[in-house]
């Protein structure tokens, strides 16, 4: 009585993933407010441009990590093939964290230096990591979700680049209570840590 | 006089489908109000938030049954390979009521604990049931429209998913003129409902 | 010196289309005003359900029409398989001609019964079928974009299917103004005749 | 120790590119005023539509040089079929000014001839140009991620295309400063310059 198994194909999970990130990054951009400039001296429009220097910095740091959380989250489905029920749902509440990015990202513009914008802020961010962890470590468990072997030195350097960015922003969040400038440079630099060469570089065309 | 049938491969519907469950998913969050914290002691930031409580709330909950009502969407494409001109329609007409979920989320949101919004939110989430069910079941019954056999357990099991839910918001939206509470109750319990092991697990990886 | 031809799949040019009528379809919605009840009698809610019945209203048409325009688009990829410059290009405006119905159809809920309203609906959603009807075209002419032959009773029936709207949404502007309700009639009525069945639905499955 | 290579093709990839793409011209729109007209005489209905001619005119443009860049990023993807994680961070760079049209597009409407709104449109649509070609380049030097052989006058042509846009945008920028019409001029004609038959048309079908 054994019942034909479904495919349960990874792809449309993938699809609404990828729709739902353009979706997002996009959303940040319609959040952008028109500055407002009163002449047509230079002065007078730098001064407008300065006005949303910390929209325009959000938008940037917000911008930058979405496009890596978006390479994790690719990353994973180079390995997952199928797809169950908890896996989507799994999946679903990453996509749900995500999407509360532009508004975190929002608050943190209009409360640049404040302790609590500086924890929602890291907060989202590392649930968005933490979610997506869960997400692959259930799916490292399951072995018929597997599209190919998965070699325990990426399983490794995988759980340290999840796990990275939720103790930094930890960092900057405790931070944040008396160096905020500290918080926000560790919002700028983290980024960074994912454009050096890392151990999965070398499975990678 | 056999004409060359098409294709008509479902793909294209799932990919529309993909794309207006991720906008929809994300317009739920460009809904949410910026929370405007005073000052910068935890008091106020926690009252900050008080505000928007109904707001976080409603998107939760109504994230997290889009994110079911999508799996629903995603598991009948699992047995369905081709459209026709009905199909795609009954499509439509189910995109069309997901579409308006942000809506009556923010109605409900804004007029929690009224009848007319537990009405208006209980309506729109059993309508989108019943308009996926009516596609379901024009797809079981057309069988060039299938993609491999639908076991009977199924085609039962599917039943009882799609209207259990749209019983349950009825009930809700009876409750909602005695017991507002008690519905808003229910719309955080049926999602759970969907979690837990049933019988199409079997057919899953 | 035959040079390489690419490939040029349409899938691309298909996949932009989806996403771009799945948001232009849920923008309809956004832009829908929450009504606000100023009690909680059913005379209050029904009220506040009124003052926005023209906005459901051209919501519901819109989105049908776009329904339907998306399956039109979606059966001239059904034939057409390759792409050129001049093919996406026609293709590029269709999409620009397709975003603006969000914009005229709240410009026609704002100002329901007057003829500029009626004329600029009426004209947007006439440019959308010529449009389409203009890459169909082209594409039936080049053959090395064909991805299967097409039959003369298809040219035919789409090339009947393409225009009748325009014809139609001619007459609208036309009575629009001495008579505006038949123009709101004919937009309601239009959709139907694509619900109706028709040649071109032996060649579905 | 030659690790398993991961194929981590492109699809991914441009399915975020085509969504971004379709959100961010479907976005144009949103952006859009809706005309308020005054009275029901054809004066007052062409004084509306003409406070919103700088609107109109901006988003025309904005559509099509978003069509023609989406068409180009379509076109690097009909050569590389396989990405790294350079790769997939100069796309996020790339989508990232995309993104930022609207918001310039929008500033532009605002302030149609002075010399900061064409300076940041020029400068906007000169680096969504560099962008793509800097990933591009980078495409071209990495054999491994290609998925045909790429020919000279591919590499010189496409050079050439990619470049003559920020060339032109510079030239608009510095004409603004004495003649802004001269600016807007070359706006609207630069598009045209990419519907003209060039060296790539013998290898498109």
């Amino acid at each position: 009585m054994e019942p034909d198994k479904l495919s349960m194909a990874a792809g449309r999970l993938e699809a609404l993933g990828d729709g739902i990130f353009s979706v997002v990054m996009t959303v940040l951009v319609i959040e952008l407010k028109i500055p407002r400039v009163t002449g047509s001296s230079f002065q007078e429009f730098w001064s407008a441009l300065y006005e949303i220097r910390q929209e325009l910095f959000c938008f940037f740091i917000s911008f930058i990590v979405l496009g890596i959380m978006w390479f994790g989250h690719r990353m994973v489905f180079e390995y997952i093939a199928r797809t169950n029920r908890y896996f989507i749902f799994l999946g679903v509440l990453f996509y749900m964290i995500v999407c509360l990015v532009p508004f975190s990202t929002k608050f943190l513009a209009v409360n640049t230096l404040q302790w609590y914008a500086i924890l929602v802020y890291g907060l989202n961010l590392s649930l968005c990591n933490m979610a997506l962890f869960a997400q692959w470590t259930y799916g490292l468990k399951r072995s018929s979700l597997h599209g190919r072997d998965i070699p325990v030195s990426i399983r490794k350097e995988a759980r340290f680049l999840f796990l990275v960015s939720p103790v930094l922003y930890g960092l900057s969040i405790l931070l944040s209570f008396f160096f905020p400038w500290g918080s926000i440079a560790i919002y700028l630099a983290t980024p960074i840590l994912y454009l050096i060469p890392n151990k999965l570089d070398r499975y990678l065309p």
